[in-house]
């Protein structure tokens, strides 16, 4: 089974859009018998969650959530796995390093982290265009010379489910 | 649900007792409905996870391994999660912060590390008496004067399972 | 402010020109009595250790090497204190949450996140202007709502200096 | 310069002839010229670097501190070279990577998560065994059967240094 890595923002820069749009990608995940790896936290790491959960295809374990904090207690209520990593926002990189593939939307300087992380390790980035943010801003583009054409851009959720399919 | 930390010798310095021990371990905690999280990799981790998938009332997302790699390459093939921390054996403080309780069961020097931070973390340690090594050394001992009577000493599955019901 | 974080490429992607740069950098930072803290590998990170160590004022323990490696084989020879991280690109955290004010030139993927954890971190970012990369790309820009004006642009080494001295 | 760790406890647990004799070793070391890389708190951390810096052939950079927080504010006094790892106590595996030889004296259930990496990393341990705690205990003893004599007692300052002066 494929490990989909999902970032985004957090609770604070999560609008009610990319809220509604995680909840949705999270059912169609869901249904295609992915598990869903991420931050574990609020905002869109939530959404996505929250959004497998409720499909009736969901199956225990499903979500896991890699916290920054030592203690579990911050998890989202829709992680099944939660990992007390203690190791701050440098956990941004455990989640890409879990991950087979990655669903990036919206975006402030955190999931930027996790976007630049991600292209070091050389792991397929499907970049959201329809919210602002730097994974609509980072679509379709090169980050250094290293690599290439690892940052797709993805403007609907069929189009996600297409690449996982292929992935 | 309780998550249950389980540390004990990698695949070089685990007997066929220990292993064997660990089958049966595994069983009776997915019998019992927890789920398990351990290093990932051989030896006593690979035994209590295999018995744990042997048993039919597990369930997918019960075995959790937290890799030292930074890849899940290296998990053993009774994980159902694996994550690639990337931390080296500074990962088992992971296992500790994400445990709500640990098993330990016979043990070298990474296990002895286990048991140094649980300790630090306030975290029970049924420490199995059965097999040579530092659970056993350890049992029923406190490792400084900080904390008292965290490393509780256990003899049969039996007995662990009493503490986890209690727990 | 005592400790000057220094981020830019490593060897492959660092032209002589940037090189050139961080040799001169290094010496004038050396001058005025600050240390350097970085990811103590090739490439521009060497280049300022290396401007320090030339300078006449440099001292010992000015130039701190936060390196990736669980050994400090890799540190670059111009290195007074080594850190054997075992982190990972994570380790790229450790040096933004120890220096006082960030220095950036060029930069692909790995300065990246690097100016990423320090917008986080709320840590000032002295964006060198003069050579493509990503220090040049977010100079005088904003990596999301959170912060403001934390990335400023420089195009001189004595518009640094003169930062350094005021901040 | 060879790089000498030193572990011991915190100020909770540091009695002082454990403090004083980390003054005088402190000393001592600064005299042989080496740098003293350590967990960067109080109690026998802070006594090793004070004596450092009241020996007049102390040098900047001399004492490094590896703290776990992710700012440097609770570095003691005598540190030259404040590490934030942000790791917690998981930054004890710095500590060890980082140092060619270690000192270990006292000590609670942090300096023998130490003592136990120390061994995975086949570092040699100067157990000294003049004071109750894990290093005594320890001294001349096997973790595991994976190495051998790594852990050797030492009862002076004077023995120390010999050994220092061999490695």
């Amino acid at each position: 089974m494929k490990r989909i890595g999902v970032i985004g923002p957090n609770k604070s820069m999560c609008s009610k859009e990319l809220y509604d749009f995680g909840v949705e990608l999270g059912k169609r995940i869901a249904t295609a018998d992915r598990s869903i790896i991420c931050g574990g936290l609020g905002g869109f790491m939530e959404a996505v969650c929250k959004g497998a959960k409720q499909s009736d295809k969901t199956f225990s374990g499903q979500t896991i959530g890699i916290l920054p904090d030592e203690v579990t207690d911050n998890a989202n209520p829709f992680i099944d796995t939660a990992v007390a990593t203690g190791a701050g926002i440098a956990r941004n990189l455990i989640i890409v390093n879990s991950a087979d593939i990655i669903i990036a939307a919206g975006g402030g300087a955190g999931t930027l982290s996790e976007i630049a992380f991600a292209w070091q390790k050389k792991k397929t980035v499907l970049c959201v265009t329809l919210f602002d943010g730097w994974a609509k801003e980072l679509a379709g583009k090169n980050l250094d010379s290293r690599e290439n054409g690892l940052l797709i851009p993805v403007n609907s959720i069929d189009e996600i489910l297409k690449h996982l399919d292929n992935a």
